[in-house]
């Protein structure tokens, strides 16, 4: 006797639902009955915002941040943004965050990643090409590099500080990076070592 | 100064996947923003299959289990199946992890949940009328209640037990259930006071 299986269309929809972050076999199972039990047009409905989006969202070629095609890019085309300042990040999603402090009216520079040899990213797989001749056209005064603080974040800002040396040679261009120390809200007792040495070796005068 | 957000067709589609059982805001962030800058296609193969699913896919009438539109159930028109035995379940996902013991051979009867009042799910609310007219019309001479053994599992069990009963005087239709008791490699040290009570109450003779 032959066991009872899923119809092929499930099995296909549980295929495509396993190459998502994180979705395993079991949830992705889990996912597609619930899409096809649930009464109301759920399936439908994702599928529709699924292929809008794939369709009508792309990169701004000049910033890297999410655009709607034809639409012109939120950040770029900013009026009251300055434009003198660019803000390096490694992924668009980083973006959120930093407009959510309020603080930062510049504009932004998306790598697309950051270095990690092991997983074969080499300066030829981000973005970095395309920020050196954003700079060299000049009127960039300061670029933030606003990378994480692990690792490959460090390896990733010391190789652009590097990189682009030769720019602050022959513009007014200073690169700055983001402050490292100890987290909003947390006792001294809970920093590693590492945050509370980098605390201290960037501590300010008051 | 706005404040840049992502596009309308990425908030559109993180809304739908916020949808998804197990799917947070930060999740559904995550995987929108991963399904869209996949260099692959990804994001419209996932809505090609769950749109072919959405239309394709429908659930058999007479058992309940998953059955692609057009085509005989996979369970119900099975030639080599014993047409005698019914066994009932509370979701169709239940069905593949009873085919997969290989121990069972004859039908299933999909309820689509089980008794929760507190969940506003009574009787009416589950395949009961279904599964009465399909023993009415006769030879069906085993129905096995494989409900959960957690406190809704057994109401429901106890329900249908009293609802099939006057079948029972009818025609001659057996209603089983299935076993409870120490799962398989569990020690007793392991096994809970309730487990161990229905295990001890079960036991059969050697």
């Amino acid at each position: 006797m032959r066991k009872a299986e899923y119809p092929d269309e499930i099995k296909a929809l549980v295929l495509q639902l396993k190459r998502l972050p994180g979705v395993g076999p079991r949830s992705a199972e889990r996912l597609a009955v619930s899409l096809l039990t649930n009464k109301s047009s759920v399936a439908t409905d994702l599928a529709r915002a699924l292929d809008t989006a794939a369709r009508q969202v792309t990169a701004c070629p000049v910033c890297g941040f999410f655009q709607s095609t034809g639409q012109p890019c939120p950040l770029c085309d900013a009026p009251d943004r300055d434009r003198g300042v660019v803000c390096v990040v490694e992924h668009p999603t980083d973006v959120i965050p930093l407009e959510r402090t309020g603080a930062y009216h510049g504009l932004y520079h998306v790598l697309g990643g950051r270095l990690s040899p092991l997983d074969n990213i080499h300066p030829e797989n981000l973005r970095i090409g395309e920020l050196t001749r954003r700079l060299s056209s000049g009127g960039v005064r300061e670029i933030i590099l606003a990378v994480g603080s692990d690792v490959e974040g460090e390896a990733t800002a010391h190789y652009l500080a590097d990189h682009l040396a030769p720019l602050t040679a022959t513009t007014p261009l200073t690169i700055t990076r983001l402050a490292q120390g100890l987290p909003a809200g947390g006792g001294l007792e809970h920093a590693d070592d590492l945050t509370l040495h980098r605390a201290l070796s960037g501590r300010r005068a008051l």
